[in-house]
């Protein structure tokens, strides 16, 4: 090993500072620095890249404004991107799915570029060798009943195949709210009876398209299902990786 | 469950917006945001605090600059505690142990108060049952040799116990530096050597005291250990939700 720190060659990144608007929820903001740093194929400190997070979850909630009246969430991150913007950061991420409903509109407040959670998750699927068929998409009522993934997916070539109404209560809404309750050993069963439920209807890939979702299937249970899962929290870190041009490095290890 | 969401008292907690000056490592800064989302007795995203995490790995080696005249990591530290301070954080955390041996510094910087890894460990000890005797430690070289727990233990009437120079290279050094290169597995082994060392010698607690060794020393394996392990990540989260008048609800749940 010593030898290989000694050869290795850092890319210059030039300008590299990271906005991340978290909070959406707290957990999947924080798991996102987590992982970003986890797979960052860094041997110091110092080769990591600089993340500013702001992981306020005052933002109302997403799925709620939406799908039910309730308050509008974007004066709130759009307070949350121009501070990061004003801050320095020269990308922003955004560890939330249903806040790309929005994604024009916060996009349009920045100069710097925000990286789209959906258009992560469909390189994460090539990258896992996924390039046709059906998708199964787990996520909020939100997510799935206003076709953020399903606009996505058609365009890249991939069939979309979204839970029943039933299977969205029982499975995704459930396994998010008890990961939200920090409950997050709870939220594997339903989860899982959801990935069952689409890889029976043909699904070769299930993506798990709540921020919180990656949460409640842990990287050490993903064997335990017979087609590939991609995680849009990792899939977003990923993403980053490969716009600082960190991504070439041989040294990815994928945890 | 519905009926204890119905009566439960969100406490008024009045300004809470937590600043953390991170990166020091990233993994262990993104790790306290975590622990932090996690011991936070919130149902919802709402209810959790606000956190502002400077991630930002570019500041000097700590132990380098203490121990072998490498740069002053000082000046980043400043601009980073100044940041916060100016983004209108109420109290600033700050995830590494070692920074802490320039903890006046950097509170004589920022207005708001800075809570002490080191107070927020002897607290947990309390919490933990462990009045007096001997208490392990462990970190990195910097923090040993310049005694900054020997102080707050003696003081706390307790009796530091601080590992060989030959262990702190090969249990401390070699552990928190897997860490830092994402070898978290790689890092677990030479932790637990050092800890065994120290219960031979009587400690009847050791300190996880560099905010790399929790990572190394994951919660599901810390009952192979004969002895109470207290957390320096975990501590300061609990600090900060004592701080902010959170932990006095009865569900905190320790994961």
């Amino acid at each position: 090993m010593e030898a290989l720190l000694e050869t290795r060659t850092v890319p210059v990144r030039g300008k590299s500072y990271l906005g991340v608007l978290g909070g959406m929820g707290p957990l999947a903001g924080a798991s996102f620095a987590y992982r970003l740093a986890q797979l960052t194929p860094a041997r110091t400190d110092q080769e990591h890249i600089p993340v500013l997070l702001r992981n306020d979850p005052r933002i109302p909630d997403r799925s709620a404004s939406r799908l039910r009246g309730g308050m509008d969430p974007l004066p709130a991150m759009i307070e949350g991107m121009q501070f990061l913007a004003r801050s320095g950061v020269d990308c922003i991420a955004i560890p939330c799915n249903t806040a790309h409903l929005w994604f024009d509109a916060l996009q349009g407040e920045v100069a710097v570029p925000v990286l789209h959670i959906v258009e992560s998750v469909i390189q994460d699927l090539r990258r896992q060798g996924i390039h046709e068929g059906k998708i199964g998409v787990m996520g909020t009522p939100a997510t799935l009943e206003l076709n953020l993934y399903q606009h996505y997916l058609l365009r890249a070539g991939y069939e979309p195949l979204v839970p029943t109404a039933a299977e969205i209560e029982q499975c995704c809404v459930r396994s998010i709210a008890a990961v939200k309750a920090n409950l997050v050993e709870a939220a594997f069963a339903p989860a899982a009876e959801g990935i069952a439920a689409l890889e029976r209807r043909g699904a070769v890939a299930v993506v798990l398209g709540c921020t919180e979702l990656p949460l409640a299937v842990p990287h050490h249970r993903r064997r335990e299902f017979g087609l590939v899962l991609t995680d849009s929290i990792d899939a977003l870190a990923l993403a980053v990786l490969e716009h600082f041009a960190w991504a070439k490095e041989p040294e990815v290890a994928l945890a």
